[in-house]
């Protein structure tokens, strides 16, 4: 014996590689990549910045070895070829808020390698669109700018009719991290909240949250709606519709029952519930909406207005009649953007580090059967 | 004895006169006005409705017994002529934020009746005017809105260079009901606040909201900012801007103090401290801005962006530089408009009849030294 030390020192050998395969460059997001070091002395992290040409081709150089050591894969959508590349994983961390890019990758079909999302990265830029785009209907801002642009003062036009949100109703079709923000800021504005969910939320514990979520905003508890509705057929949806919503906010996924969730039918509800009162916001899918009938109801006046980040197809084409359809808004699919989306990405990365150091459930992980 | 009660019954000569003169049909506010009655079954309400003639003349036709017998008269700017005319009011409710337009009314010269203003009705409306225009500036909103005119899918525009809120601050210069409201939503938002007074509020007591509120909507105990800042000159002023704010509101009333609050080297502190990272919004006055030096400051990116409701002068003249500088957005002093504003104002008067029901202090009540 003696010579050195017997056992491996505490450092190196416990070192665990966390290894980085992303399309941003490392310093966008150096500050919480920093507050991690910090937080984890004992984590290597290798960063491999994905060029655009990566990108393009679906192609990335990862060094096999980085692989076989990596404990922890960060990544947006490069996976290496084979389960056996990556033999030390413990978990894999996606970038984007589904996973459904690599369902057909074995690692996703033969492995059983916990996978976690970045869903709830979203909330807050997509609720700021949803209150923005209804603020922008409510107070005529449109025809403002319209008249700054001729230089006209035109106050008459910008105080008549204009409403505020206290005491309105926001029906949330959707109660998912979205949905949950929404609630939050209109709540903050004096409005009363409504939710809708796929499956009934009966108690306090299934009314919560348990995804990841952005610290200071969404309803972690469930706290904010004054009624739950729930299902996945018309007839459920219909009951919620009654209830006299001013702005109905669309935050579900796109699924086999919630294609054409809204159409004829759901409009003359609408309009019967609250003759021309509804403001419909639409950040989910733009087949959620049967679109030929949307075009309808707001050239018939049935709905208050339209405004929506997605449109079915994307692009939508010039000659589409929704472009000018009578108070229609619409963005270009771009309600999800922020420039901190990287960084608020390894937030929900830096989350299950310490939830796999502590020994409790990861967030967001996928279930392989339910597909999300 | 026998025969008659000796005593007048409770009822009649018990009833109290509530004169309304207000320039708005009674149906307006139907709502609120049925709840005064259930409330307060022994008052008797005589509502004359101000045609807009009345308003033109400064004339109404108010028959003088009504004005004898009134307890409590409601009005935007009518009074009788002399103090003698109203011997039993016991307190007038203006529906007017401020009484500065009666100010030289014997009324309130040569009277001790308690004057109260509807100051806080403007909280929720004005508050979601800010959060617009910030949201419209940050989001990129007017280019998106200029492409779907064009039938065009810009979506590159829309996602670069986009943040959300979370994390940002707001700084609102004027704590009152309207900065309040705003720091409500900007809280729920995600963002950090810090206010600012003109006298210091160090204990708990002294940052409380003691003026109306709109139920639900404002910071009633002053409990969201995260820091408070006070003064009347520019040193201290100064001390506040350089708190890095990301969405300035200047939401402070006109004063010798504050005309020309921000100027010259306002925009060059608010530069340095966060370089091009300011969003200033003025629902105040435009005097408050220095405002040929404002235009400077937006040539210069010195600031991110100014959004106006008020602007010096007003209307603001076609020629005026202000319309077309740059990441400036106008709106002609339109933003405390609500379809709903004579019911709040309805609100406060209720609450003054609860509180002179009950012995307790008037809301809002004017201080006739002070002016407000």
């Amino acid at each position: 014996m003696g010579g050195g030390p017997e056992y491996p020192q505490r450092g190196e050998h416990e070192r665990e590689l966390l290894l980085c395969v992303l399309p941003w460059p490392e310093k966008a997001s150096e500050k919480v990549i920093g507050e991690i070091r910090d937080e984890f002395p004992n984590l290597e992290m290798h960063y491999i910045a994905q060029t655009y040409e990566d990108l393009k081709t679906g192609k990335t150089e990862v060094p096999e070895d980085l692989c076989k050591r990596a404990s922890y894969l960060a990544t947006l959508s490069w996976l290496p070829l084979h389960v056996s590349s990556v033999p030390n994983v413990k978990f894999i961390q996606f970038y984007s808020a589904g996973t459904n890019h690599v369902a057909k990758h074995p690692i996703y079909t033969d492995s059983k390698i916990p996978l976690c999302s970045a869903s709830g990265v979203h909330g807050p830029q997509i609720a700021e669109w949803v209150i923005m785009m209804d603020l922008v209907h409510s107070h005529k801002y449109t025809i403002l700018y319209d008249a700054q642009k001729r230089k006209e003062w035109k106050q008459k036009v910008g105080m008549e009719g204009v409403s505020d949100n206290v005491g309105k109703r926001v029906g949330v079709l959707g109660y998912g991290s979205i949905g949950r923000q929404v609630a939050r800021v209109a709540k903050a504005m004096g409005m009363d909240v409504i939710a809708y969910t796929a499956s009934p939320r009966p108690t306090p514990e299934s009314r919560r949250d348990g995804g990841f979520i952005v610290p200071g905003t969404g309803d972690p508890e469930g706290e904010y709606p004054s009624a739950w509705f729930s299902g996945l057929n018309k007839d459920s949806l219909h009951e919620f519709l009654k209830q006299k919503i001013d702005l109905l906010v669309l935050s579900v996924p796109l699924t086999k029952e919630t294609t054409h969730f809204l159409s004829t039918e759901e409009f003359a509800l609408l309009n019967e519930v609250n003759p021309a009162g509804t403001y419909i916001a639409n950040i989910s899918r733009g087949q959620v909406i049967d679109q030929p009938t949307l075009v309808k109801a707001l050239e018939r006046k049935q709905i208050r207005g339209a405004a929506l980040d997605v449109t079915d197809p994307e692009p939508l084409p010039a000659d589409d009649p929704l472009w000018t359809a009578p108070n229609c808004l619409i963005t270009p699919h771009v309600s999800g953007s922020t420039t901190v989306y990287a960084e608020r990405a390894f937030q929900v990365l830096r989350e299950n580090l310490r939830r796999e150091r502590d020994g409790k459930h990861l967030v967001n992980e996928v279930d392989r059967d339910r597909g999300y």
